[in-house]
């Protein structure tokens, strides 16, 4: 059954296509933080941030159905579902984050916060880290891509080197938000020098694709006064920490305290139904709205908006973050007591956490190739057949990366420390 | 109520937002082909291919719902959703375009059509007519945008001239195909003089947002041969005219009896459920897939599947396409038998009919700067009010389009011709 549907796969959509496992799972249903098969197996989720509030939430559901049981229709027409929402949404907002725009997915999202920080500006030069991701859109993939696009690689970004735990730039943990923000100044100089100009920084405020390193509360300030300084803005990708995941603060930017300019969102928004959005301050809207013509047909309809809400009351409802904030710290504790030695580093806030694992050493104290990535690829096969899906990030994908639905809670963390303490002991035994 | 909605949309949303008319309508309902104000006045809906099997069809929100309390994941997890759809999807394909990318909307379908043939050419110039709209991405919009992007009109794209009803290209209807031809001809010489080299052709088979003007079977024959001659691949946006529209052929590119080699389906395809796709040749795809990494985490979901299945399902078995043809060409007679001076030319095909105003003279003969634009804009207006929503689009605004929902029946076409005629009787003695 399963390669039956591998096959079929590679017949109608073609080679590469990007699939979890060595033997992919066929997943046929889900509810709260688990996944079933097409066995009956039933999988513990530490990867899907998407089913935010849990997988098929019933309220989620609901409000989807009735609402596209009554309109679904374009924004051109006036509809109290986008403003209602729009008005909730924002009120999580400070620092005149009062105005949104619609889309459909976080690369929409991110295409857009591009051609604001443009219509502002008036240039073109954009900054991004070396090992991140934000979207798949031509204008996107260029902050991130790892292969050079057709026509070689863009001139007018730039990137520059991510913040790393293990690493750190300039040498130390304490050094490291200033060696940041000098990356950040150098870029911008080249970027002015080349006659692009410098129209803004793209970041995710926890740097998730980059493996989520230890940033704490001021991590970028050097960078925002380098920014801010030059001209450019901010741009605030919050589609994988935002809307609570990480405990404490609703957004990443809230945690690290900064002011951004532009913030986007997406995943967790709406359940899986594709919403994403821009939340920015109401002259950078006006800019955008003026140097360029916008309009998304899907985006912003009453079934999104009412997929949207539905997730978000559910957030308030079920108190999501808090839960996160005390399950993720758990979760963090158990993790810290699995003792091995190829762990290098354990890190995380809220429902989002991270275990980087290093390199085993030569006898001559060398790094052995790819071994990290190595073990963490076991690693992540090892938990799938312990029933539990996660992932895996950073610049050798060394990095486990857990980021579940929020409902997760203290039996699915007790059974996710046991598979991962039983799969590190098989690798001291190996 | 209307006024206080105005208010929110500009404080929350910001300033120059599409709304349809001078008064925007406040839409709290649909079915079929009609949908329902807050006032509880019911209009027929001849604007919407979005809700192509009708507003809020019941076999498309019962497989919504269904599916959304079933599972709701990314693709990276096997599922036979996609595959079962992707099957039927490109059953309805010849010329070996067989395979599928899913997408959220046609705009994300368009920027990925355009990867592809930089990925198969290795170039990057492109071509689209000076009367177009093909989405919203950075990417995209350069194809169509009527302001100057920030930086500049990006050089690797040229607009060639759409072709028109009123005023052929090449002097004559019979000349036009070949004119077309030669207007690409021309571009992709510019495109190899300046370095760029020609990479492909994007165009709506039936020109929808050039103003549906009269093309025939074989319109496009000798510019396929250009396109094909230079190494190009031709790209077709069936956005609009795709899933029957315009009757006797289910897409666009059949109708006129071409082959493409990418086509890229959107709006229409899952009742409003943000779902989009691009279908293509198995080298075309593993070009692609080779040149570009690309994931897209809601495309092809089981929710968005089950939608575009049930939508699929419906048209299939209410034989919306020879529904469409059969109401198509009472509404097309109809529409010939108002005979009205200020109507230039009508035309189309299914559901899709254009009626195209003529500029009034002045009494030397010169015609009136916009006044076919003023008379357009009066007739969207006057229709309004007598209960009739639809668009207008050509260079000068000053095509009526209808594009209902597929179901609009005999009822709906003898109320919107009596609407018509009303509009443009008062028209005469005005």
């Amino acid at each position: 059954m399963t390669t039956d549907l591998i096959t079929r796969r590679a017949q109608r959509l073609g080679p590469n296509l990007p699939t979890f496992y060595d033997d992919p799972v066929h997943i046929v249903h889900g509810e709260g933080a688990h996944l079933w098969d097409a066995c009956g197996r039933r999988y513990i989720d530490c990867y899907n941030n998407v089913a935010h509030v849990g997988h098929c939430h019933p309220h989620v559901v609901e409000a989807i159905a009735r609402q596209a049981a009554t309109l679904n229709t374009h924004t051109r027409y006036l509809h109290e579902g986008i403003l209602d929402y729009a008005d909730r949404l924002t009120a999580y907002f400070r620092h005149d984050l009062s105005q949104v725009l619609f889309t459909c997915t976080g690369s929409e999202a991110n295409d857009v916060a591009l051609r604001m920080a443009q219509a502002v500006t008036g240039k073109t030069g954009f900054i991004a880290t070396d090992n991140t991701y934000h979207g798949n859109t031509t204008a996107v993939a260029h902050l991130s891509t790892r292969r050079p696009p057709i026509g070689g690689w863009p001139d007018h970004i730039r990137r520059i080197p991510a913040p790393d735990s293990i690493a750190p730039l300039g040498g130390s943990l304490a050094a490291q938000p200033q060696a940041f923000a000098e990356g950040v100044a150098k870029a911008i100089a080249e970027l002015k020098a080349a006659g692009h100009g410098f129209a803004g920084i793209m970041l995710c405020p926890v740097f998730a694709n980059e493996g989520l390193p230890e940033v704490t509360e001021g991590f970028l300030a050097p960078t925002v006064e380098v920014v801010r300084r030059a001209g450019g803005l901010i741009l605030c990708d919050e589609v994988q920490p935002g809307f609570g995941r990480i405990g404490t603060a609703f957004w990443g930017h809230e945690r690290l305290g900064f002011a951004p300019d532009v913030v986007t969102l997406g995943k967790p928004m709406a359940s899986g139904h594709p919403v994403a959005a821009v939340v920015t301050r109401p002259d950078i809207m006006a800019a955008f709205r003026e140097a360029f013509g916008y309009f998304n047909t899907f985006a912003g309809n009453p079934v999104s908006m009412a997929a949207a809400a539905a997730t978000l009351d559910v957030i308030e409802a079920e108190a999501l973050t808090r839960h996160g904030e005390i399950i993720g710290a758990q979760l963090l504790d158990g993790m810290n007591a699995l003792t091995y030695p190829q762990i290098a580093s354990l890190r995380g806030a809220g429902m989002f956490l991270a275990m980087e694992f290093s390199d085993a050493l030569r006898p001559n104290g060398a790094p052995v190739p790819h071994s990290a990535n190595a073990l963490c690829g076991r690693i992540v096969e090892g938990m799938r057949t312990r029933g539990v899906l996660l992932g895996r990030v950073g610049r050798q994908q060394h990095i486990l990366k857990l980021r579940p639905p929020m409902p997760f809670g203290a039996a699915e963390a007790r059974d996710v420390l046991a598979a991962l303490g039983d799969c590190l002991e098989s690798e001291q035994t190996a």
